[in-house]
């Protein structure tokens, strides 16, 4: 062993003791005829001291940052005690040191806040990997993985390996594709799931499976996606969707307890998907704060949520009158925003992204007066009960956004967390989960002109709209047994009660547009086991990274990942993907068949 | 919840509880106007009892085997008890019942002794996966997979988790690679393993790292492997060997004591690889018997294990005369061997696959006399010589195998083990484990006429022979800070010291014949790491399939995979690997170029 101890450990109650560390060197300094080092490692910093004999030899042999180094000497009381280390009381007296290995300068300053760019720091993984802030990143995954696991494990779930060099049956997302050299012309496909190999130990009798696994998807890279990511992947069987729910409830819980030392009381908001997207725009909403939108009228909605209409299209107001859809949020504290400032959020919800054509606001100011630069439109009765209608409270500043259903749902939504971002309301060490249900079965994909499935085509219709499944008209209407996690306006896991008859699946592939043949060729392994007693089963996923990284209080999950790709899919440490030999070629009897 | 206890959960304790189960029809047995169900699942079998009423009902729905059936009615004592189960004093009066899915016919018995071949069972795996024996073998996986995760974690190590998506790199076996859509003409590669992540974590600073993970590797297969298998992935920084084999000796033990509920005591046995060579006939030899290799003569021995070579030549026995090797095995309590055993054994020598000229053996009788079919080439007191330098004690058998040396020493390895198989030694519940060390560092690949590194290609030599890598000469003598561990015959674990330095890591790329160019474009990551602070570092990984097959008693890691590809790397429950679109191959830009 190359150390006694690590650079962490060392504390007052060890003094005259000698010792050996191991590390790298944080710093090196000098005063008159004595140095210092900061000796680090995953464990710590521990100060070592280079008295007049050790400062000679170390001129000797210079010590540069990064450097490797082994040293035994006494642990000492310091002089200077330093409160913010945990091994500020004591230094080591250094006797001896040995050079392990040297360091090229790193090109980065291994520190917390360092100064090394994206593209360095990815080249440099190794060494950014180094840095706090990355090192306890790797370390939080870990835990969470160990409280996932250990809570699994005694509600007696069982880890299965599936495989993962599977068979491409391309629904939805793209398949990685392998080349099988030993059936030429044949390939493996890379899981985007082990979906249908859990189903298949449902059948097989394995009640609770688990697994931490890693998942692939050839899909166009958007900021914050990955080629490869990893899923914390489970299944029950004879379980409701209410099972399934307070089952992983509990694993949430349990998660936070572990990592955040936060305790989750009571039960998890729950939203029907309805809900989700009348009062906050979006199936995932952020819940750390309010602002519902309000919906001042729409097309599509019942008589009692529109009551307002008559009222709003009186008004006179064309942009109002004409739309679809007419909603508003309630920001609050902000009814003294300046002309600039309401201008400016004008411009925000005119550009592209967000794509409204502009912007109505009332401000609702502390006297209790309202106004707005519309009310030439609106008269003042009108807009306090417009006031009245959306809960605005004094010092509110009302939003209104007015257009297509659609697209004016999500430009209020993206407004709602806009404002929130402006506030502050969005603290990255504040949680807020909540459930979503009853998703729509189907979605309709105007690319192919056709019905896809909105989870996947393994997920049950409720029972009592299994019979609307003759009904392609009605497929806009049916609702699924599946629910999503979501954490802080970020989906984190989903899943959904599974088919498991043979007549119902081919009903649901069908309605996908599936004929008897490609089903077979797909899935006759899938439909063939649902012959032999499948039991009712259902489960859930989790996207491992997102988690991390939102309980690490981060928005980008490639911080959680130790080595991870670029929007590119490249990994630019390793250089790959490359080119491969063309043995490789002949051997896999492919070739090249590039476009340009 | 379909349930409210499991099938293997209640006793006597429990009688008059009202309770709802849930599993597949074991058995239906009609006793006139009643019936017994055998329900099974996961957890157990509970017998359910079908009164009269009851009776009339199933009638109209009869169950077959595998049927899912949930039951509802009251816990009661049995008459008749079943000693053998652990639920056998308790039977469910049902009082109300739900066939939940039907099943066909299934196409071979979901029994212990199942009447199903290998090719059934592999198609309908997930049935397979329903026997007892096969549940057996993914619980005892599982088991493993904890333990090892458990003691690793009390240990300070860190699951990190490595790419999968990584760059080509073949240095011994061939990649799978993944055609990149993103990089037209490029491609990823699957990882042969972890090494060189896990030699970059070390870089990091992770100290302790361990991964339970897949990797995979484009073989011709052999009987027991697969393209894709799960090692326990292991390394250590500021570690010798020393400290990396004490870790694990650690690791071993508590898995026996947890899975087998083995204590085993002191150090695990220890062998140089060339102990294990002269006096096993190979390098993970079986320890649950003796029956060591006595060499007769050999020509590459020092004098004194040549002492016999003079009378052993005077025997004028030309076989032994002309050999490299003549080695030979006491077998014990076979000295009654009748001609037909002895020529048995001797067709078996003679087989190709052990390719021998022939057998002698000397049979060391009970009243102490010696008796051979060679006795005309040997006088009585040469023949005492030999069994006294044989060791053999009254009822041995001796066997004596002449020829070229590697092939003599192979063929005595099997001989040994074949013998000891015969006479029931290798027991399936007895354990043997050791660690073999000091390997060569290379090994004489014939095929390509050049060194390849015998480990891999980052495995240290040993410090004081490092010189040695300047003098092609001495490739064969060099040895390596590596080390394997071996469990009743098989290697269950290797590793090594790693090489930290870039300058001697370029030494062995060079001495395996891979120009600077080549190293760039493979390892040009792994040698500019080496630049800015390695640290010396070891490991080891873990053939967990291996592993869990041993434990199980198994020989065949197949059985402990829950789904296995066959030995043309299909699997033939999924039907993979199979064709994919012509889209694909557009949006990969590749084509088939098969070779008829």
């Amino acid at each position: 062993m190359y150390r006694t101890n690590t650079c962490g450990e060392l504390r007052i109650i060890d003094k005259e003791k000698k010792v050996t560390l191991a590390g790298w060197v944080q710093t090196v300094r000098k005063f008159g005829s004595i140095s210092f080092v900061d000796l680090r490692d995953r464990y710590g910093i521990t100060q070592l001291l280079f008295g007049e004999d050790m400062n000679q030899q170390l001129a000797e042999t210079p010590l540069g940052r990064e450097y490797v180094l082994q040293a035994t000497g006494t642990v000492t009381e310091r002089s200077n005690k330093n409160p913010s280390l945990p091994t500020g009381d004591i230094e080591i007296n250094v006797s001896s040191f040995k050079i392990l290995n040297r360091s090229a300068v790193p090109p980065f300053t291994i520190q917390d806040d360092t100064d090394g760019g994206d593209d360095l720091r990815m080249k440099y993984r190794f060494l950014d990997l180094r840095r706090n802030p990355v090192k306890n990143n790797i370390e939080l995954r870990y835990a969470v993985n160990r409280a996932a696991r250990n809570y699994l494990h005694r509600q007696n779930f069982i880890e299965i390996e599936t495989p993962f060099l599977i068979k491409s049956t391309p629904e939805g997302a793209r398949d990685f594709v392998v080349p099988s050299r030993m059936n030429p012309g044949q390939f493996y496909a890379l899981p985007q799931s082990p979906q249908t190999f859990k189903q298949l130990l449902m059948i097989s009798g394995y009640d609770r499976y688990y697994q931490v696994v890693k998942c692939f998807r050839d899909e166009d890279l958007r900021a914050d996606r990955q080629p490869e990511f990893t899923q914390i992947d489970c299944e029950m069987a004879f379980a409701e969707q209410e099972d399934v729910l307070q089952m992983f409830e509990g694993m949430i819980k349990e998660i936070f307890k572990k990592i955040k030392g936060i305790k989750i009381k009571g039960k998890i908001t729950r939203l029907t998907w309805e809900d989700a997207i009348r009062y906050y725009g979006n199936d995932k909403p952020d819940l750390r704060f309010d602002m519902k939108l309000t919906e001042l009228k729409t097309i599509f909605s019942s008589k009692k949520r529109n009551l307002f209409k008559k009222e709003i299209n009186e008004s006179g107001f064309a942009v109002i009158k004409d739309a679809e859809l007419v909603g508003a949020i309630c920001v609050p504290g902000c009814s003294e925003y300046s002309r600039k400032q309401t201008d400016e959020l004008t411009e925000w919800v005119k550009r592209p992204q967000i794509g409204m054509t502009g912007l109505i606001y009332v401000k609702c100011n502390t006297d209790g007066t309202l106004k707005s630069p519309v009310d030439k439109f609106f008269d003042e009765s009108k807009l306090k009960s417009l006031a009245e209608k959306c809960k605005a409270k004094p010092g509110d500043l009302i939003l209104i956004l007015a257009g297509k259903e659609e697209l004016t749902r999500k430009a209020l939504s993206e407004l709602r967390l806009e404002m929130a971002e402006r506030l502050g309301l969005r603290k990255p060490d504040e949680f807020k989960l909540l459930w979503i249900f009853d998703f729509p079965l189907f979605e309709f994909n105007e690319e192919d002109n056709r019905y896809v499935a909105r989870h996947h085509p393994f997920t049950s219709p409720k029972p009592e709209q299994i019979h609307l499944l003759d009904q392609p008209s009605q497929y806009a209407n049916i609702k699924a047994n599946a629910y999503d996690m979501v954490l802080n306006g970020n989906e984190i896991g989903g899943g959904s009660i599974r088919i498991y008859q043979r007549e119902l699946q081919e009903k649901m592939f069908a309605a996908l547009g599936m004929d008897k043949e490609e089903q077979q060729h797909k899935f006759g392994f899938l439909l063939g086991a649902f012959e032999y007693g499948a039991p009712p089963h259902g489960g859930i996923a989790f996207g491992f990274d997102r988690l991390c990284a939102i309980l690490g209080g981060s928005e980008s999950i490639r911080d959680f990942i130790a080595f991870p790709k670029n929007n590119a899919g490249r990994d630019v440490m390793l250089d790959a993907p490359s080119t491969i030999d063309d043995k490789q070629f002949d051997e896999l009897q492919i070739k090249l068949n590039l476009k340009n």
